[in-house]
């Protein structure tokens, strides 16, 4: 935790926060932090500043804060990913989080497995919680949103376009290909599939809507690995 | 697994090898081949090709096979990592081997929790396992060689202007720091430091033989997203 990220719940008034459970928790185990310390703070959705720990009793950290810069700015890049399995998908939420991605679309496809859609980590609260640790890792404070499409023909065929908006297109692939772009500040939505690729039908359907096909070279990533070397390469030089 | 990595105990006779355990069971259980059925093969250090499967019986599996490529190009970047805890060590493996990363050095350092280094995940067949999986991924051979140094300041001092050799030297910090470069085939040694960061004295002494601080921008990265996003922005254009 490099920032101590505050909900709006946890807002006592302007400028004092009490924040319980994981987060106080957190502060006194892990930053080592008790009253009088100062550390990073940011409310959610907001600017991000610096604040002092007033009182720390029962489980609970009051923290007097002042916000003086905005957050780091976003990614340029959306990411539409073929639906990993539950523990890569909750790496890649932190990972995509941390690197500024703001907008994250979950497709299924022929090579993912349908009982992926049932698991905990797909709950909301437990997405949303991944996205927090991201945001509270990389000192953001703006959550990501995480659409669920759980049909691939009707998102691609209908509503992908509109979701991609006026910017580049791609889709990652084992080669060939032309290379993965590199340090871009042009608004790109990347189409990731699962292991295993996408198949062939789902490539033509992606590219009828623009997608084309970039590669990270000859050898084949696991997803997650695949992932973050898209986007950082794709990051701003 | 995109490769069946045949080692050297495993070759009955040339271009014919017998594998059991874990590949015969991949092969059978998730690759879903059977006799007749040809698959991607490579002998550890060597060239790669085809294969064909002759018999599968009482959990082995023989097959016939001709290597008539070279494996995919190594990265021209080496890694000095500060040792990092064990299920993300495990996972770095992983990322480093699949995009090629040929040497590797894991580091103590003042953030380094010492019990890192008692965990079963450094016995030198628990790293292996690693490095194996991330070639069979990639459909690599050349296994990356990984140096443990308990001890910082006698290898950075004594020995770590030889282990890096004449490339560029780099050492990722949070901002400040020059930009991370980008698409290069020059020959670099990257320092990646724990979570928390070198201390100062560290960065000094890193400093003392030559790495400069580079930045992946004002966001805080875990480890191992730092990693994969360093090595993906470095590979090749």
């Amino acid at each position: 935790m490099n920032l101590l990220l505050i909900e709006p719940d946890e807002i006592v008034e302007p400028g004092i926060a009490r924040v319980g459970g994981r987060k106080a928790r957190h502060v006194q185990t892990v930053l080592r932090k008790g009253e009088g310390q100062s550390l990073r703070v940011g409310e959610l959705g907001g600017r991000v500043g610096r604040g002092v720990i007033e009182q720390v009793e029962d489980g609970q950290a009051r923290v007097r804060y002042e916000l003086t810069e905005a957050p780091p700015p976003p990614s340029p890049v959306q990411l539409v990913l073929a639906l990993p399995r539950p523990p890569m998908l909750r790496r890649i939420l932190g990972h995509a989080t941390a690197l500024g991605i703001k907008r994250i679309t979950l497709l299924h496809t022929a090579r993912v497995e349908k009982s992926f859609w049932d698991s905990h980590s797909m709950a909301p609260a437990a997405v949303r919680e991944q996205l927090v640790l991201g945001l509270e890792q990389a000192r953001d404070t703006v959550l990501p949103t995480v659409e669920l499409q759980p049909r691939f023909l009707p998102f691609v065929q209908d509503q992908l376009d509109a979701w991609a908006g006026p910017g580049r297109r791609l889709v990652a692939e084992p080669s060939p290909g032309a290379p993965a772009p590199m340090g871009s500040t042009e608004s790109t939505t990347v189409a990731v599939g699962p292991e295993g690729g996408f198949i062939p039908f789902e490539l033509e359907q992606l590219g009828a809507v623009g997608f084309g096909a970039v590669t990270l070279g000859p050898r084949i990533l696991r997803v997650e690995t695949a992932v973050v070397a898209l986007l950082a390469r794709l990051m701003p030089p």
